[in-house]
């Protein structure tokens, strides 16, 4: 059983008693017989039925002007006004079994501010604010708040970046999850006029590499991590480990970083940004580079935060899979010419130099 | 582990042997070398490191001139030129136990079409034509050759309706789901000129509906089916049903029947439509209606295809749930007036009146 939100009313749920155009409750009540019966083949519907009037009011908190909300029906309605020579750009990721994590802990709002920010930063590498997104949940079943709780998180970090959350599914698949672990999906979609795009062809020997500090592990390596810290050396969530500020699990679920504030007013200054996510710092970066375009990456520039040394010495994982796994303390890269960079330190928090474009084939070395 | 695809270049992941820019091979071995270590980690990377050319060949079959594919980096890049008043319709969805279906019969090109359809249907009820569509897909592993027939389906379906399909992302999360199934959700973005836009509070008493036939199922009422079908009745996928042209395993995987084609050029005459998803006739239609308008739709105007009646027969199931869990065979219900009432049937296959809307507060009611 699916339950299917979208923009404006939320679409009415064949569990819910309100029928959207307030039918009388004779008719309300056959609904809810009907959900009674279709429970035998497994779907848990109550669960899920007191959860969509709070859902309803949590979307409605992200909605701006842009929000066509009187007519949205079977998908959700969004106004383009005001562009020129609008592009459209679309990104879609999980957040992975860091949501495994949360389970352990009991904690469901940051996991839904993880997914948000980790989309609205892919889309803001190419130069594009969020327009709206979409989620998809999905559990055999889901244990009660869970859902309020994710969705207060990503209504959260919606609002933050001003998009709105517009829809989105919940699906509840009995037997289908092996434990009670969810799996949570988000899709953007923002916007940007098509000449102030951010194009990394525009990068070029010389440049300075920019790091912006994450903060933890964001969305990418949990299930190394989790093997290194949970299975190996048989830490548990509340384990306190020296150095880590929060006991391991909640280290572990820090809110992956929105760079949206701070980089979308510069766009214009830089020549290209990569998002620090699965594939480490050379996957990330490499894929910005031209032919006869490479970045050295200087370790030394910055210390990493502990609970990165920590999974490399307890897994004993080598350095060069640490570069590759995780963001090791940098969530994003800007690259921007050296005239550019001392502005751009000043008005980025946490921003430092970490590295420089040079002439050569070899790609990304981080040295 | 997951694998983003993104348009123009499909965004590396770290298992492949050829970084983007054509970097040397020695620099291809290290990224192997990593891939062998994070295997150990639970994450089976060689499986997938093939399909990626496969991937990315029929992702670029499905693109348009809108897609700006040379500077897809993080995000999928969309030209909304030549729009005057744009409105963006989206909408996203799952196809739901219907994979457990096609994991028993060992066939996914089916559901690929199946997800790609029910989202444009689902736009298409607003009168919006599908732009793009992304894909998300997460498997504890996947046996070979299913993200290929899983992907040649989601191509498949978008060429047809003229949609790009622009990226996705491929989950590996072991031990995350309990058999071999695999989750697969869709994302779509439509666009309308705002002034275009189906809107139902035009429907008024006298209209007539038109159902538009099914091809089966669709994507919803598998939990019912199922439980009916394999587990009561215990049937197989390969039992052939008296009165049923397939086997039933395929005739359960019957793609979801897109109607973009023929209502899209009609839209213009119509006052309303409802895609005949989970909630069936009842909750589909009357999310269409203001108040003091309902609908009475006509069961004897149709004969449901078998499979409902074997669906029905063998699992007791009332006839009311029936028509509130299935389509029955009518996948898409549009009114217009009665005088567009005659073209619409000439011009649209399948298609016959049902019912119609009178003054009254009850909602829907079949008869």
């Amino acid at each position: 059983m699916r339950l299917a939100r979208t923009a404006g009313e939320l679409k009415p749920a064949c569990w819910t008693y309100n029928s959207p155009a307030g039918r009388p409750l004779t008719h309300a009540r056959k609904r809810l017989h009907f959900s009674v019966r279709y429970k035998n083949a497994g779907v848990d519907i109550n669960a899920a039925g007191t959860l969509k009037k709070n859902i309803g009011r949590l979307a409605r908190s992200t909605f701006n002007e842009r929000v066509i909300s009187d007519v949205g029906l079977f998908g959700s309605l969004f106004s383009l006004k005001g562009y020129k020579d609008a592009v459209l750009v679309a990104s879609c990721d999980g957040v992975g079994t860091k949501l495994t994590v949360a389970r352990m802990v009991g904690r469901w709002d940051t996991v839904g501010i993880d997914i948000v920010n980790h989309c609205v930063n892919d889309i803001l590498c190419q130069g594009a604010r969020p327009l709206f997104f979409l989620d998809y949940l999905a559990a055999s079943r889901f244990p009660e708040g869970v859902v309020e709780q994710v969705v207060t998180g990503l209504a959260r970090a919606c609002r933050k970046a001003g998009c709105a959350l517009v829809g989105g599914e919940t699906a509840m698949m009995p037997g289908w999850y092996r434990t009670d672990d969810i799996d949570l999906v988000g899709f953007v979609v923002g916007v940007a006029e098509r000449k102030k795009l951010v194009d990394p062809t525009r990068i070029r020997p010389g440049d300075v590499a920019i790091g912006l500090q994450s903060s933890g592990l964001h969305t990418n390596g949990y299930s190394l991590a989790r093997k290194v810290l949970f299975s190996k050396a048989r830490l548990k969530p509340g384990s306190k480990v020296k150095g880590l500020r929060w006991p391991l699990g909640a280290e572990l679920l820090q809110p992956h970083r929105s760079y949206l504030d701070e980089v979308y007013p510069v766009l214009g200054r830089l020549h290209g940004i990569a998002h620090i996510t699965g594939g480490g710092f050379y996957e990330n970066i490499e894929r910005l580079l031209a032919n006869e375009v490479s970045v050295v990456i200087h370790k030394k520039a910055w210390r990493p935060k502990r609970i990165f040394r920590l999974i490399q010495e307890l897994g004993s994982v080598p350095e060069d899979e640490m570069y590759r796994t995780f963001n090791m303390g940098m969530g994003m890269v800007l690259f921007a010419s050296p005239k550019s960079t001392p502005s751009l330190l000043s008005r980025i928090k946490n921003a430092r130099v970490i590295g420089k474009v040079v002439r050569g084939t070899f790609g990304v070395a981080v040295i």
